[in-house]
């Protein structure tokens, strides 16, 4: 059984969010699939999704923190510079995170880890609504 | 319905190219799909496949001058060098990227993003022709 | 066909070890597909999962080397601190190479690439038994 939609987050500022329940509360048809997939494509090339810690804010702030510094503004060798300084450390950042996320499902649920949860990386400093392509298959519940 | 095909890339030297076209001209097969989900395994340990930018080749450009910052050549810790100074990188950057991408299909084509195509990074100096192994799956068109 | 089932791996110290033969030798029901996909989610936030080259040991050494270069330990600006010095570093490497793998199915095993072998990163010191989480499709043999 195969269904696809498209989710509209809403927009945030530069920085890493725990999206799990904005994505699920989006996404009742989960409840459709015993045990299946969901693949989530960011469609978008300057954020990404990743899984990482649910519980503890700080490590979000971390991982902004650390991508800054991976992926600096105004490096000495970037060509790509009319989109602002935010721009081209903000594809590199897409790339190295990555913008799809393949979730199993059981029993109508996500499936992670107890500590897992979808996070969003906003590489521009004003990204705007970002939207995210999930497709749905697996066996009915 | 499922089907499985592999495409031989052409060589090329080191950097990153868009290669959306070549991958989809070499799978007709898309055209069978009303939904599903194409999925890539480049088939070799320092070459990636990632998803970015399509329309400024600076962002390629500056995508290889990064990548060589953060992966450099002769890392006074490497103890894999018999292979060359571009092999140990290539293995690392190949793993940063990834060397897989699940591409969801919407009537007959990927469904990928305005600004999104798929991005080989070829790391080695002359890596050869790459291999890509692409399951299809999905519901007839 | 689906098919959902979790792997235990047994407990390491921090570095990247070559895992394909202890996946597949828990995971007989690869026999089954004719043409299918595996997905695998390590159900963690400081362990990762990757493919790289699964023939000389020296490039799992390079790799703890590098990513331990890459996300260093105590850096001034973390600010989640208070899980020991491995523990935030471990997050970042976790999303850096990513905890989910999709991999081909042909004729009852994966089809990599010849030099290709899934890693485990185990970034934290001592991180236990780690989980992973597969769920298999595809047609039957």
């Amino acid at each position: 059984m195969w269904q696809q939609t498209t989710i509209s987050l809403k927009a945030r500022s530069r920085g890493f969010y725990l999206i799990t329940s904005e994505i699920e509360s989006n996404l009742r048809q989960l409840g459709d699939y015993k045990i299946g997939v969901a693949h989530l494509l960011l469609q978008h090339t300057s954020a990404s999704l990743s899984l990482n810690e649910n519980a503890d804010p700080s490590v979000r702030v971390d991982f902004e923190a650390f991508i800054n510094h991976l992926a600096p503004e105004r490096a000495a060798y970037y060509t790509h510079t009319y989109e602002g300084d935010d721009d081209m450390p903000a594809h590199l950042k897409s790339s190295l995170l990555g913008v799809s996320l393949t979730l199993p499902i059981s029993n109508g649920h996500f499936n992670l880890g107890t500590w897992q949860g979808i996070y969003l990386g906003e590489h521009r400093d004003f990204g705007g609504s970002r939207k995210v392509l999930v497709t749905l298959q697996g066996e009915p519940l």
